[in-house]
């Protein structure tokens, strides 16, 4: 037997007579938390507080013993939930003190759900005959030149192709000749020439590469994703289609502002825009360096590196004034960039590696989600799509295969843990999962890293209030229920508070609390996306509940409790089966472009396709938004299942 | 009344009673040398052995008192024929001690007869509306973008273009679009682009430039000739057609070597091709620097540099490995080359400046020849042209609007002035022209500038060889005549010579001579270019009776004096008005195809129909070869003009 096939265990916690299904090894903490049983828990996991404890009353865990339990309670089976890890089947008793009486235990939050991970299936690519990448390799072997037949190398060359093929319209590069004469004569007149192929039928064919002998089993691409805040590169290996090498790194212009804004207003200053351009090549080719190391590729057999990024991240890598961008009318240089030679921007490729980028539908609806658009196969599908990357910016499109909605909304940086007091990064010691006792208002938090609580990373952010309003802690306005009988909710500096971690359970020796603030930025956010949203489907004269599906693209849509997303209305009341979660959706899709040609056909047009609607200038938004500056929506109506739950709550 | 109109002048020589017209200004020992009438004179026509005295019968000149004549001569009209100029109308008497008796004054060889100079009526370009650059200029005015039309800049433009012109397909470029943004706002959404217009129509339109306001006036181009020994660059007005400026230098890789060979063979060690490639370059600078200061023309406004080179100067241009040019089977590296940036090569232009080479045939024709082709217009005519370019290679390309065969020859150094023992270049007190007394057997010497003789030029030389056989003085193999009575004809070193100057007259100190080696030289040179052309025309089944007109192109050209050159059978007999000169060919094809987008289309078709022999792997060429090795040739039918003097003489 595989052990690695046998890692489902079901976990059930008493008194509730809940059960849940975990991976083995996770923590029991965790297992609760899915399940939605609340365990009073204070240090983040880290074993520090000692409240978490819970006895084990059938199976077996490991670890979860510590020396805030004596002898005598282990020898019962008593262990710190936030420690023990699940070994196999086990049921779990949740001890009276740390639990609520049975009335309330029916009182629960749906259970944790999260997005399921969408891969591309590259096999099925090359079943449908796609895998058809943008640069291929021929093999040739040519008749060596003698005086009865001394022409000239390229066109010798060319000849041998036209024999070998149909490439009629071909066109080459000095840089091409250049190593013509020497490399042909090399290995006796046996070559391999790198074509990019045209992006429509009858165009031309580029030779940009030859190499001596036969090379055509090693043809590899850079797939290359720069994000304002992390720059993430792939090798592809464009014989089979897998991902050979990948790694990812800040985007060292963080250094000058750490978003697109402040790096505009760099830029505008002197040297500015140079050196945002050097700092970002010299971001990617540290990454690409690594790859190199660890994979042992030649750099001559890689033949393109495609690229995707926001507006004002492509026209910062190509060294094109992003002024405009910031600046009311919002116009961006470009929609779509020719391809280029990787090497003339400074990336450390090879002459012959083509550049090619991806296209900007307008300011802040850039080549990153273009990418996102074109790796999912949205704009070929009937059913209707919101394709959502959720930022500082966050980033809508709607559509099918017929037609295609885009636009961007300012969120502000809730989700990402900015603007909130103690906010942070989706980093070690962040508040990533929260559960409140209904009685004693005591809050379960669990940590990424299970380290002791230092913030609250965004969708810890939308954990916790989605859990306060559904347990009536806060109103939907935000507000602090004012009755509730805990310390814990207060008033400081003339503005309410939940303290989430008192100072002594925390790194940072300071009382974590999320404040009525933090509450409506958060509001806000989630406003402007949903109402973002319905603007759109307005235009085009559609409900909301004509969305059949939603994909969620960028680092935060992976860890997204949906239900959570919907109980605050940030997302629309949509079954968890039908929300896809992509990932680096400009990564995907920087690969894709790599492995199949038709995506440099398609995104000509797609990109045309895509009308951008600015939401400042649309009459509607104003009024969606300010709709939807509740909790769900000013009209719960369009929230059914959120509704009967508060309503179940009230009875 | 416009004095310069009025400079021709008739001068007559007695006792021969020849007329001659010349210039005003012209000295009378140009005029006597025009008119085939000898006086002696040695020292070059520097005024300092004398020799050359004349009376003035009639009329009056300028100067030619020395202190050579005394008083008493100069009231009695006696002047230095040498140092005399040409007023108005004149009657020279030559006296008898310079002269030689009446039988002899009919024993004239045929007058100076330099093919006429061709220009290339730019105007008539214009009228048959072929005057369209490869690139325009379009000014757009275009509307601000607004809140409700905030679409790219790129589309923008592209948008207006459409809307103005029929341009459709149309590609552009990163520096292009890094331009647009600043520009499009400097003058309110006026600009002007640059447009590279398609080769074919239907192709595509490259944008490369972007001017704030209307710049449409102010649209140049280089026209450059690369040369093994001079570089030539001209700027032309591409709204005019007019040259505006124009310099040369040396081509600073002489340093590397004086021909192809010896550079190739640099090129082949360590970093000798990086060097070679930045030196040419740095030449082009320099004389593009002295252009652009001299006119005050601004770089941006340069739109395209059009470079015409032999296939070595071409590939040393672009970094191309010659190495494979100077071995058998003397391989191209290519026929075609495609544009680029002239920037990216180190020209010191701005990077929108597009670079236009001309195709190589082979590796012994290439662009320079190419491009005299295209700029005399020779493909276009029903004539059957042979075009000779003559230097160490002579290149001939014989054909009309049907069929063009080529074929390059190795004529050694001779017509340039080397290999010739007083060799040396077309320079100040080189030896340019010549006759000899066919009594005395003194010579009459003419040198550049007037100067003490130094050496023989290449025209010279063959002036001189040409003189001398006509006179008797070599036999038809090139020996001299061992019985004349004349101390100038000696045997030294076991080789026959003729003394031109003696020591003291020359600025070197050191007897000029012409010895039977330089002849032999000489003769292997006008053997291999005439044959050259025979085997050329019997490979398309034509006798050299066939050809209709001569073009000569190169420095050389201007200079030979076309009966003497038929006379050593360098040319075939044809008049003069069928032969023209078209100076640096090289250049005037650069300067055409700046002109005229029809040459790049053209040139496409002409280098493909342009059939290259390999002289080498011809068999019949040896045989010519040898047949050509007399003056001026094995069959004397060949030349019936030369047969009839000779019979003349001989009676």
């Amino acid at each position: 037997m595989n052990d690695t096939m046998n890692t489902a265990c079901t976990v059930k916690f008493l008194p509730h007579d809940r059960e849940v299904v975990v991976e083995k090894g996770d923590t029991l903490i965790r297992a609760a938390l899915q399940a939605g049983v609340h365990v009073n828990a204070s240090c983040g996991g880290g074993g520090v507080c000692g409240k978490c404890r819970v006895r084990i009353e059938e199976g077996t865990v490991a670890g979860g013993v510590s020396e805030r339990l004596d002898s005598a309670e282990v020898e019962q089976g008593d262990r710190l939930a936030c420690l023990a890890r699940v070994e196999g089947d086990v049921t779990v008793r949740i001890p009276v003190e740390s639990s609520v009486d049975a009335s309330v235990l029916n009182q629960q939050v749906p259970p944790r759900r999260t997005a399921s991970i969408t891969k591309v299936d590259f096999e099925s690519l090359k079943e449908e005959g796609l895998f058809l990448a943008p640069v291929e390799k021929v093999y040739l072997e040519m008749t060596p030149p003698d005086a009865q037949n001394n022409m000239p190398d390229v066109t010798r060359l060319i000849g041998e192709l036209q024999n070998k093929a149909d490439f009629h319209k071909l066109e080459l590069t000095i840089p091409f000749i250049r190593k013509l004469p020497v490399v042909l004569r090399e290995d006796e007149w046996k070559a391999t020439v790198t074509l990019v192929r045209p992006v429509r039928e009858g165009g031309k064919t580029l030779i940009t590469n030859v190499q001596p002998g036969d090379t055509t089993a090693t043809n590899y691409a850079i797939a290359l994703d720069i994000g304002t805040t992390t720059v993430y590169a792939q090798l592809i290996d464009l014989t089979t289609g897998s991902c050979l090498g990948e790694h990812g790194d800040f985007n060292g212009q963080i250094s000058y502002g750490e978003d697109v804004i402040t790096r505009i207003i760099y830029a505008e200053k002197g040297e500015g825009l140079q050196t945002l351009q050097r700092v970002v090549v010299a971001t990617i080719n540290k990454i690409l360096g690594r790859i190199f190391k660890e994979t042992g590729i030649d750099k001559d057999n890689i033949s393109t590196i495609t690229i995707a990024g926001n507006t004002t991240m492509t026209q910062l890598l190509l060294a094109i004034n992003p002024s405009f961008l910031r600046r009311a009318p919002y116009v961006p240089a470009a929609t779509l960039y020719p391809p280029f030679n990787a090497a003339s921007i400074g990336i450390d490729l090879d002459e012959h590696a083509l550049a090619l980028v991806f296209p900007q539908v307008s300011s802040y609806v850039g080549g990153d989600i273009v990418a996102g658009i074109m790796g999912t196969g949205l704009y070929q599908n009937e059913e209707l799509t919101l394709f959502l990357d959720i930022g500082t910016n966050a980033e809508i499109v709607i559509g099918n295969q017929d037609w295609l909605a885009c636009t961007a909304c300012s969120a502000g940086p809730a989700f990402e843990g900015g603007g909130i007091e103690f906010g942070m990064r989706a980093a070690p010691g962040a508040i990533e999962d929260f559960l409140i006792d209904p009685i004693t208002w005591e809050p379960m938090i669990v940590t990424i890293g299970d380290k002791r609580p230092k913030g609250i990373c965004g969708s810890g952010l939308l954990t916790i209030a989605a859990i306060m309003f559904e347990m009536g802690v806060i109103n939907n306005s935000g507000k602090f229920n004012r009755d509730l009988d805990t310390d814990r909710i207060r008033k400081r500096n003339d503005i309410w508070e939940y303290v989430l971690v008192w100072a002594e359970e925390t790194e940072i020796e300071r009382d974590i609390v999320l404040n009525e603030l933090d509450l409506e930025n958060l509001i806000r956010a989630k406003g402007a996306i949903y109402s973002g949203c319905v603007t759109l489907l307005e235009e085009v004269g559609l409900p909301m509940e004509a969305i059949d599906r939603i994909i969620l693209a960028g680092g935060f849509g992976s860890y997204i409790d949906l239900e959570k997303a919907i109980t605050l209305g940030l997302l629309p009341e949509i079954d968890a089966e039908r929300v896809a979660y992509i990932g680096n959706g400009s990564l995907l899709g920087a690969r894709m472009s790599a492995l199949t040609n038709r995506i440099r056909q398609d995104v000509v047009d797609v990109t045309r396709k895509m009308t951008n609607f600015e939401l400042s200038e649309t009459p509607s938004y104003m009024n969606n938004y300010v709709a939807a500056m509740f909790i769900p929506h000013t009209e719960i109506e369009q929230f059914p299942r959120v509704k009967e739950r508060l309503e179940a709550r009230t009875r």
